[in-house]
């Protein structure tokens, strides 16, 4: 038994931990553009990263240091994602890094993280005069939340504390940035993850496996898959406590509602919608069909129209390339039927009242399929104009 | 040797076919919505059909007639596909056939094929009373090509004579529909094409498959693969003329022609672009990147935008899971080299270039892999404004 509560304060919530985001006049107005995120003890250190090949020089430095380093300290930018700029852009991370230990002694085997445009020399010297300005006894989540942010609308931050039988508890903190270019191959976005829990290094990797399959892995706003994707987690041990148990549930609990914030946050998105398929023949055909209607343009752009289309709903389902048949299908808006088994329920009434549900800025879409036991919940969003603006103009 | 020469009037073009288009009330103003196509002889046919497992009633009911069976009449609606609408959508087809062949006593095992909106019942009634405007001795291919448009801003339509080396000669013409839910798993749209060669039935076949490849499987509109997908070719033999290779290139250019007709008029599309991949380990990794990239929502608003954004297509080729290596990496737009073997070339002036390239109405956007011979060209387009409101308002 575990008990679970939310708090303030993201990844400075843990013991130990400071963070705060500061201008290098990459974005416009002064407006925080590099975060960091400092221990005051030496940290262990895990992350799962983008399967694109061409993976982001920050990315690279990172797989450059020895298995099982330790660190205390993350350096994150917007703006620039330093992805496809070949060995200048790893030489430019280790410039950035080695600068910065030049200026805090303190800091050990740093690490960088980076979103924005592709294919753009990191502003380097921009950031290492930006170093000025980093207080390490700063606990500004806020700050940093919103340094790393790139079309996201809002930031994306959450904590809690969790509290063991015997009465001793940790704290979990993570912020996170992401809004399109998110696919769910992998980590789809830049998530930075704290705690002081007494984890051991090797629940460290395996837990973040588990929450990421059901969360990170489970959203998509345009199934393309970022160059940059990164989830870290960082522990210091400062509490004392643990439980595997208890720490995936609080992990799962703050990966969840990241994931799905993202989601929601999509770009030029009005509303999230988690794509629910139950009785496929197996769990990855389950996944398979999740995932092809949270990525389904003409489903994207019906929700956008608030058109209750079970039409478009059935026939991605049918060009998943999973078992089903049209005879055993049931498709749900929330709790209104609107087809099964091969009968359409799609009266006028129930016509309104799918309409109604797609009006809401939430909402479950449940696909029977009645082949087994195979279920999965991908998250996604609509597609609207907005998406089209975001992403035409992006550069300019 | 053989002499290939474009002429007008697209399936009635070969001898002893007759076409038109007519009124069943199913589009606004008495527009042409119900099409067919009659042969006075009997013709061999074979097609190939949409992958989704939820294939239309009038697909199912074509793969009820014996194998190797003969028709001399296809007809067509527009406006309801007749999918997802259980066993009384194909007893709808049946009755509107039966009836069909009690109007007129010359028809033998006619063909049906719809397209619209999925899961309402078929107007029949509508479809039978439109019978009595057919007029068998009618060619007006003009009529038919427009009955079948959904969404198609233009209709589609080609034809070629063939003239062999020993003087005898064959015809082969075409229409075709398709502007959204386009896919390229299949057939992706409908496709009626009419011959007089005297092709063998079992080079049919063979020669579809093998045409179909590099036309209607290498585009793509939005990733989604329609319940109606159909391509049929209809020989009736009148030109006693045939030759295999000959039949097959005229054939490639037709299916080519409609094909990228397809995507040039892709929903809301202002632009066809070709992807070309060359240098990929193998054919099938070069097919795979290169319909990735035809597919990608943020390569495609970019283009919307005139972007020439290479961080999107080179992170689109990093993603499709093909072996690659930044490194080795070219990109260019037309003829512009923005992107080489880690150097990027993309200054001022070649952005400019560039940006003029994707202001043209067609052009090709090639990636050197550098890996190996495997080569592939996917057609795509653009993604704006008007595919989401199109989308998001198609039933209403």
């Amino acid at each position: 038994m575990f008990s679970v509560f939310p708090i303030d304060n993201g990844v400075v919530a843990p013991k130990g931990f400071y963070c705060d985001g500061v201008s290098a006049g990459l974005k416009k107005d002064n407006a925080p553009d590099v975060a960091f995120i400092y221990s005051d003890s030496l940290c262990e250190v895990e992350g799962i990263f983008t399967q694109n090949k061409f993976c982001a020089a920050p990315i690279l430095h990172f797989q450059s240091y020895p298995k099982g380093f330790q660190t205390n300290f993350v350096l994150i930018n917007s703006k620039n994602a330093n992805a496809l700029t070949g060995d200048e852009g790893v030489e430019n991370v280790r410039e950035v890094l080695s600068a910065l230990q030049g200026y805090f002694s303190v800091i050990k085997n740093p690490i960088m993280s980076s979103t924005g445009v592709i294919g753009v020399q990191l502003p380097k010297q921009s950031i290492i005069n930006a170093f000025s300005k980093i207080d390490l006894t700063k606990c500004d989540n806020k700050n940093a939340a919103e340094a790393i942010m790139t079309t996201d609308r809002f930031s994306k931050t959450i904590a809690f504390e969790v509290v063991l039988e015997d009465k001793s508890s940790f704290k979990i903190g993570a912020i996170c940035k992401g809004a399109g270019m998110i696919n769910p191959s992998l980590a789809t976005m830049l998530c930075f993850i704290t705690t002081d829990a007494k984890i051991p290094k090797q629940d460290m990797q395996e837990l973040l496996k588990i929450a990421s399959e059901t969360t990170f892995n489970a959203i998509s706003v345009d199934g393309d898959t970022s160059t940059n994707d990164t989830v870290l987690l960082l522990s210091n041990g400062q509490s004392g406590a643990y439980e595997k148990e208890a720490f995936l549930f609080a992990l799962q609990k703050i990966m969840h509602k990241l994931a799905t914030d993202i989601a929601r946050d999509g770009e030029g998105a009005t509303k999230l919608a988690a794509f629910e398929v139950k009785g496929a023949k197996t769990q990855e055909e389950a996944q398979k069909a999740a995932k092809a209607l949270s990525q389904s343009l003409l489903v994207k752009t019906a929700l956008f129209g608030c058109d209750p289309n079970w039409g478009r709903i059935a026939s991605t389902i049918g060009a998943s390339g999973i078992v089903c048949d049209a005879k055993k299908l049931e498709i749900y808006f929330d709790s209104i039927c609107v087809y099964a088994k091969g009968m359409i329920y799609f009266d006028k009434e129930n016509e309104q009242k799918a309409a109604e549900v797609l009006k809401k800025d939430s909402f479950k879409i449940t696909c029977m399929i009645g082949e087994g036991e195979g279920e999965f919940v991908a998250y996604g969003c609509d597609l609207g104009y907005e998406y089209v603006k975001i992403n035409a103009d992006y550069r300019t």
